[in-house]
């Protein structure tokens, strides 16, 4: 069947309620927590005993976080959803429910927001969480997705950015930098788009990292994987500003220092090419790119021989006493300042990427 | 002091985690079921033991929920935390908790942000919640606030929509209309000073009205007087789109009709005169306006004895059989289908407010 021959549906066809119905008749509840989702004016959560409840929220906003030239609708819902189970997990608790808030410009169609909607849902499918409530509105300028995500963790669970100490070992999850070279791979075939509308897209070699930009994932895995290990870590957070500026979260908040070797951030071979075709060093992907969505932590020395068989986890570093710094170690065994750039969207433009290597 | 010649801080000059600890530093919190707030992946939550938890959220856009001509800063970060309060309200349970993110464009000020952020601690403090999230980002369009609310209600006082029979009573706390009206005569200025500039608003004789536009607040205080005099609505809906949608609101997910009296509706006698300078029928203003933020429910004829002593309650109608429809009777004792214009956001437009009445 040819889609693109189906006529769209207008906003205003459907109005405020109509759609709200359209989009959320076939979600079901599936934790027990969940004792009442979308339809009034607040969604109810039924706590258990000893359980705590973790909230975070995170505001997407096309043109700041997204472009939509090259991020499709449904990957756009899905990595809202998933960026904010992210920092239930980053706690080492389990996400539950989900609310998302959607701004729309006139020109979208219902269509386009059932994109969304289909995103957002998969993402709750797969990691067992209710989707609890949808808002959409209408926007005056660019598509705007505002996601709040409930979750619950045991309290003798718990893990906070504070809790590290000196001696505590450095361990990250996955790889890094891979979902800042998918970002870069997109602006390169943007750019060249742009001058040439007759190009087709180089993509089709580059799934790994593109796959890492555009439709990330919650390592929910990795706190499963812990558990039943027996590790809880001494502090925890996800990477999403770049390795460089959040292990320095985890240090102000644990008012400690770190030594971190380059030689042993986890970087996939495709992350590795890719950076050395923009010029990049490959390490500064991982330290300053940000969006990887691993969890970065710290666990106590005892527990190395728990941690050094899991293939999913990297020690990188290890924390040091705060008067020490915060220290990098080059490959070629230099000590400099582990400096962050980060992911600081107020002082980021689109345009300061590197539009280099095409 | 002269504070128009302060000079303003751009956004720059701070970045984005050193915003957040301006704008967040001051923050205490109050609530013994609030462990950790700003500052971490999620906040964390301690539910007690037969409390159900509450969560909503609302996105408030630019240029649709308000205009930055006329909406004060501050007051926009009020009313942004005091819609979310009253969706916990509406529910008969008391808000506790608020997170809030916020996109700002480039020409914002870090004085301007904090503006917005005075407003949300203002409400905060006078509601006695606690402010436990707040995520600052740049906006490539106009300024978005998104606010999550959480609240808690015993789990035998909890009030939904759906829940009222035939013959039980509508009620509406307060009075009903104003925000319309005042945000006519914000439109009316606007239209008025865009024509020549020289012209001093005429703002000050419309107080109330103005406030009930710019400055609404939500009825805690109706839910305390409630439970004080022993009643638990059989249903309840905060007056966001206006009364004759969200009494339908009430009708459709307790399958009931409606009766409502037109000479019962509470409507001020600013709201009044103004409707009549605005070629309006007083209760067109109160029927389709929205944004009173009053509470609308429903209780079982037994109790009111209880309620017909509250000055602050009107009854307005009462619950009959789905099959009955939902039904108006004018001044004129003349009976017509209930019609909602409601505030549709994906329908309407700043545009189609009528221009009238200077």
């Amino acid at each position: 069947m040819d889609d693109s021959k189906k006529r769209l549906t207008p906003l205003s066809e459907l109005g405020e309620f109509g759609l709200i119905d359209k989009l959320t008749s076939d979600i079901k509840l599936k934790n027990s927590s969940t004792l009442v989702g979308i339809g009034d004016d607040a969604a109810v959560i039924k706590s258990k005993k000893d359980l705590l409840t973790l909230v975070s929220k995170d505001l997407l906003l096309e043109g700041v976080h997204f472009d939509m030239m090259y991020a499709p609708l449904k990957h756009l819902g899905y990595k809202a959803a998933v960026v904010n189970f992210s920092d239930i997990v980053a706690m080492n608790g389990k996400p539950k429910q989900l609310l998302v808030g959607i701004g729309v410009g006139a020109k979208f169609s219902v269509e386009a927001i059932e994109e969304i909607y289909f995103g957002i849902k998969t993402a709750c499918k797969i990691y067992g969480v209710d989707f609890i409530g949808g808002d959409t509105t209408a926007s005056a300028s660019g598509l705007v997705i505002s996601a709040t995500v409930i979750g619950e963790v045991e309290q003798d669970r718990i893990v906070y950015r504070k809790g590290a100490s000196p001696n505590d070992l450095i361990c990250v999850s996955g790889d890094l930098g891979g979902a800042y070279i998918g970002l870069l791979i997109l602006e390169r075939e943007k750019q060249a788009f742009k001058a040439n509308p007759d190009l087709q897209p180089e993509l089709s070699e580059h799934d790994y990292v593109l796959q890492r930009q555009l439709k990330p994932e919650a390592r929910t895995d990795i706190v499963e994987i812990l558990a039943k290990n027996k590790i809880i870590p001494t502090s925890m957070i996800d990477v999403s500003d770049g390795l460089a500026s959040d292990v320095k979260h985890l240090c102000k908040a644990s008012n400690t220092g770190c030594i971190i070797s380059e030689e042993k951030i986890p970087i996939d071979q495709e992350t590795y090419e890719m950076s050395k075709i923009f010029n990049l060093v490959p390490s500064v992907s991982a330290l300053n790119g940000g969006e990887d969505y691993e969890l970065l932590f710290t666990i106590k020395q005892s527990d190395y021989e728990k941690i050094k068989e899991i293939a999913e986890i990297s020690v990188i570093g290890y924390m040091v006493d705060a008067s020490e710094g915060e220290r990098f170690i080059t490959n070629d065994n230099i000590t400099v300042d582990l400096e962050a750039q980060g992911w600081d969207a107020l002082k980021r433009r689109q345009s300061e990427i590197p539009d280099n290597g095409s």
